[in-house]
């Protein structure tokens, strides 16, 4: 056992992106509605609208729940494309297509192996009712669903990431953050988590690879979240 | 498919006495421990300083994690037995036997069979790491744990109850609540939520049977939660 399987007591997750693959399955269910649209680049354009959308929430301190944020994203984003008239029943079915993403094929394997070590949960931007409706759908085996929404601030605010080592009566060094994101990862270690990165190099689609290169910073850097268990002893 | 079991989309747990046998739990920790107490005594002082502590809280307008709330009345009942003496590290590790109390002998093939046709979770005043711990040990297949701490409000508070129905975007009357405790669920009830009694007559020990008659206000009447998975159709 390394000394940091030894010490880590928590691992929680980024989600979209670093379990499941938010391209392919908005991607592939914008394809099977048939709306004459590029289905990846929807995607992208409704993915796109995320971060500015948080931003603009967090600097009003303002709290809304991702579902909601994407749906105003998602009305912005069928303009763009032409699809104002989408009835309003699409619309919504369409913005729950979040609740229903699948995971990497390493996922729930890795996940299952880790949970017999550690605690797992999700720390994510999503809300609690979006990682339930997903965990019950893709099979992921959290001990614990862990949202924004438990803080009322989304991530890089530092009380989501201390909000997991308060939450397990952890000190933050007994936690880890494993995400596909070197920024995520950034914020959680200036909280003093130990962070974990893990490769997804077709988070934006096979048609365009992102960069996975590790980072010195972090303490672990994965291919998948198998080779994460493997690393922690699992 | 009944009506009920077609229009109820989330069935919301008590736990302390419901899932969990808190009083079997505590009283063999204790009696392990060989402090020269009444086990089963012990377990009720405990327990029996829970709804004060809860209750004088609130009306402070203030907020404590269980955890913390059960140190408090632990102190008390420690000196009230004569253990004014007991270390502080057999404290710390006596107040978390919340975190491993065992399930009723029903409870995890009963809330499987229920995850197979509605999302279940917690509705409990644990804090959030003492439901995930006890999950953990007890083998318990939430799809979310739901905790007063989400609310930072205990039950019977009715931001409780509507706070699941909110959770997972769910009209109250898609909600059932199920407990061992008629009067928790009279307060989900006025809230709008089904509710389903679970037959627990050795809450207390099986020295103190207690009164598990049903109720007319109740939607459902249960043995155990086995029970309940049938009458709903799992």
């Amino acid at each position: 056992m390394t000394e940091i399987a030894d010490r880590i007591r928590v691992i929680a997750f980024d989600v979209f992106g670093t379990v499941v693959d938010w391209h392919g399955s908005v991607a592939r269910e914008v394809a099977a509605m048939n709306l004459g649209v590029d289905p990846a680049a929807f995607a992208l354009a409704w993915r796109a609208g995320y971060q500015p959308a948080m931003a603009e929430v967090m600097q009003r301190g303002e709290w809304v729940i991702l579902d909601d944020l994407h749906r105003r994203i998602l009305d912005r984003v069928l303009g763009e494309f032409g699809l104002d008239d989408l009835p309003e029943a699409e619309r919504q079915h369409l913005n729950l297509v979040w609740h229903r993403l699948d995971p990497w094929p390493d996922s729930v394997e890795g996940l299952t192996r880790l949970k017999s070590g550690y605690t797992i949960c999700s720390l994510s931007n999503g809300n609690i009712g979006l990682l339930t409706d997903m965990a019950k759908n893709a099979g992921l085996p959290w001990d614990c669903i862990l949202s924004a929404e438990n803080f009322n601030k989304y991530k890089p605010h530092p009380e989501t990431y201390l909000g997991v080592a308060k939450t397990f009566a952890a000190a933050p060094e007994q936690v880890m953050l494993a995400a596909a994101h070197h920024s995520d990862l950034e914020h959680a270690r200036n909280c003093g988590l130990e962070t974990a990165y893990i490769e997804r190099p077709f988070e934006y689609g096979r048609e365009k690879p992102k960069n996975v290169a590790a980072w010195d910073a972090n303490t672990l850097h994965s291919t998948s979240i198998i080779d994460l268990a493997q690393q922690m002893g699992c």
